[in-house]
């Protein structure tokens, strides 16, 4: 029987810290279906009672009576202040009444930071967490109490660090965090001290490291070997600083690596299209050689390796990718690429065999465009359209005849950027002008006025997001860029793409590709 | 005593693997030289027999009879070839001739390996070995022996796995290295692993980890305690997948935090610079996240930490910065406070106190303006300009006067966006026509040279990066975006930001400031 390890994620909350990201509440929520669908136990939502757009994602989930198939979502707040009884805090009141089941409450556990951080004394800072934790379970919460500055606590002052654990322990904290929070600590005495703690207490520990010394991963598996049960960290490895334990590298190592039980098999092969669904969202570039699951990590440049490989498939390779979803080789030109290709036209095209012409061209022109900076595991929009046209059946619904753009002074706000567009369906044409705000939004108007009166079908398309990455940022600003849309009308959601120089262009390629996209399953195409 | 621990730089070799890694024989010049500033004892410049880059690298290096402060180029190559003399073997004899003093020769040290990908046997695997380094003894070099797959074939047959490295030895091989060239295994078994051979060895031994598992740099502190007194990584981790051990990360842990000696202190005080240097030549985007020098790790968001730290400089930090060239600062968002706020004022206005009016007024201004989606934890250069505004210091540089942007249809590539721009400066006026790729691109060109006659220290600014990110996806095409531009000039680097649902308007405002910044340096103001 394998020891199980549960997982709580905190890309919410302290993955929030990191610099340069910055979620919705909508972003939170797509987040939170993610990590439930990996079968993840717990997540940090936010800080409800510090931070708005928290507070509103609280509030949804609350009024929504959302539920999620294993994820427990979490509330993160700090203990109570300083000479106030828990009750009378109205931040941690606020925490308990937004939080659902489970409250997670920091405290120190480094006498030192209480006597100058806090500057309060050491009996007054165990008060403050027993208090705390007490006036959660009065109110129905569990609680988890993560021991802030635990590791260089323990090193200045076992004893004191072991009260504060304790004094959560007693007022009613079902599960205890050990957190190195300046990420200075190594891994020999992370082990040590939690193999202590979990001598120490009765309920299960947990790991929260950041990687300050680049050994997060390893702080938190020794700390497993030591005894957590728990582990802490954010997909990607956001967060503060350096980051945050990251998940993705620290969930297969213990599964794949050390033997214990994390996700079950089926749902560890969504880790690495997770990742990149998450990376997606906090709009960052995905790290591509990230362990596991970035795009390079069992991928082979030196020619003595891909020779390697081709006489044993172990020769230079730690372990089998399509256990974390991942795959070997260059992804859209090797025979799994093909055997993905025909999946994919089958669709379309039921019986097409991996060794079609079709399944040639589609892939020649997938590594083709791919190179040119297209992207297209989240534009399945634009990829339909491509097979449509592979397999000779693709329908073009308009044609563009002429284009203006009039942009002035854009700082006069009052201005409108206007556009002027002229296109022909069959035999008819259509002259329409638009104004919007920016010369995107004066297109994507202008595109649906002319075409709403051949297509009346339109009228039920929603763009519901639009995203822009700069591919190649050195360039400046004459770098390109990806312009992502989706769409979605009653029924379904779909995601296209354009990618040019110009963003003007990028977007006009995404956009048409969005009405093609419609108006093709309209006419039962896809 | 402290131990010393040597540094076998493999940027230049195993670093070159890593996907989009491409050097020219100038690009690997000025990275040994840095090295060499650094005080670093090895560089593997590349595999002159294999790569003509590489053998142009060698030629130039001994034609020019280069020499190093400290470092020592190495020159890579594989043993013999099976069933031939490694006299006889071309490429190992043009190893020899091109390399100055030091060799290093990789063998397979995986019975495994040998059989399933050499093909070959046991015993003519280890003639190989002896045989090639034999023929580089008595042709006057220097020997590094690496052991290719080494931890894996320990696992499997530690008795043949150690033979490979007696033979290297006793074939007068005066420096061992173990490669865990897959990256899969775990630190504790490659301590008991090193342990193992330095027992058994009387040469220096040295270890070589890739970061497959996230445990690179995590092994090769493993393997120093084990007896490890060689490392072998790359600057910025890059290599092959997920890439090899970052110098970057190991040096400062294995000197500041295990007590070992690696670089003099005041060589060490280079790295960050080193590290930015070194991305920059491999045209590589530099993490910032990265532990020790990344820009962000030793910068702090949450509100907390940024008190804490007010209070006691080292709440929030593992390690004084200053020891490896970094800074720690305070990344200003609206999780901050006021003491961060005074904090980052008192750079420009000395003595002010967290209660001064000033502080107020910013605090609530960029309380504002983050609301409206702007961002200044990354705009150091537009939170300079809102504080000297506040101080009421800021100058005016220019005046827009007109300003037209014409875009035609975006899908004919030929066609460039016209932009017409009107300015004036003091009393004069200076009208401008531009062309660029795209709307942004264009106004980008048309405000440089409508600036570069009044102000000529333009010239030396650069953009050197820019950022697209869309703040309120869910409003599409009418969303708000928030721009962010990197520029530089030959002595530092600013960032700044602008916001607005009109793309243009975004790239206006973020350009506006970059020009104001740099003037406002070049004044003195900031």
């Amino acid at each position: 029987m394998k020891t199980k390890i549960g997982v709580l994620d905190t890309t919410l909350r302290d993955g929030a810290q990191s610099a340069l990201v910055s979620y919705t509440v909508k972003d939170k929520l797509k987040i939170l279906d993610i990590l439930d669908a990996l079968g993840i136990g717990f997540a940090e939502g936010g800080a409800p009672a510090a931070i708005t757009k928290d507070e509103e994602l609280f509030a949804y989930l609350k009024r929504e009576r959302v539920r999620f198939r294993t994820l427990k979502p979490v509330a993160f707040h700090s203990t109570c202040r300083e000479g106030v009884a828990a009750r009378e805090d109205e931040l941690l009141r606020k925490t308990v009444s937004l939080s659902d089941e489970y409250v997670s409450l920091y405290g120190k556990s480094s006498l030192a930071q209480v006597i100058s951080v806090l500057r309060t004394s050491d009996t007054e800072n165990l008060r403050m967490i027993a208090d705390s934790i007490s006036y959660c379970r009065e109110n129905g919460k569990r609680v988890i109490f993560e021991g802030e500055h635990f590791f260089d606590g323990y090193r200045n002052d076992p004893g004191y660090a072991m009260q504060t654990l304790v004094s959560a322990v007693n007022a009613g904290a079902e599960r205890v965090v050990l957190c190195d929070t300046n990420g200075g600590s190594m891994p020999g005495e992370i082990k040590r001290v939690v193999r202590e703690v979990c001598k120490a207490l009765s309920v299960p520990v947990g790991i929260h490291c950041h990687n300050d010394c680049g050994l997060a991963v390893a702080n938190t598996l020794f700390a497993v070997e030591g005894g957590a049960v728990d582990v802490h960290g954010t997909f990607c490895g956001i967060g503060e600083r350096c980051g945050n334990t990251d998940l993705c590298t620290v969930i297969p190592d213990l599964q794949l690596k050390m033997g214990f039980s994390v996700l079950p098999p089926d749902r560890l092969r969504l880790l690495t299209g997770s990742a990149r669904r998450i990376a997606d969202i906090t709009n960052l570039a995905f790290d591509e050689r990230a362990p596991y699951v970035g795009g390079y990590a069992f991928r082979h440049k030196a020619g003595a390796h891909i020779d390697g490989e081709e006489k044993w498939s172990a020769a230079f390779q730690h372990t089998d990718p399509a256990q974390v979803g991942n795959s070997s080789g260059i992804l859209i030109s090797d025979q799994s690429g093909r055997a993905a290709v025909a999946k994919r036209l089958r669709e379309l095209a039921p019986g097409t065999d991996k060794n079609d012409p079709c399944v040639t061209e589609l892939l020649a022109r997938i590594k083709n465009e791919e190179r040119m900076g297209y992207q297209y595991e989240n534009a399945d929009g634009s990829l339909a359209l491509m097979m449509l046209e592979t397999l000779g059946r693709r329908k073009r619904y308009f044609e563009l005849l002429d284009f203006k753009i009039v942009l002035s002074d854009p700082t006069k706000s009052d201005v409108l950027t206007g556009c002027l567009l002229k296109i022909a369906v069959g035999g008819s044409e259509a002259l329409v002008a638009s104004e919007g705000k920016g010369p995107v939004n004066a297109i994507d108007l202008a595109l649906r006025k002319a075409l709403g009166g051949f297509y009346p079908v339109l009228e039920g398309m929603k763009l519901t997001d639009y995203k822009v990455r700069v591919i190649d940022s050195d360039a400046a600003t004459a770098a390109k860029v990806r312009v992502s849309i989706e769409s979605s009308d009653s029924r379904s959601v779909w995601r296209t793409v354009g990618v040019s120089t110009d963003i003007i262009e990028a977007s006009w390629l995404a956009l048409c590709d969005s009405i093609d996209y419609m108006l093709s399953a309209a006419d039962g195409l896809v």
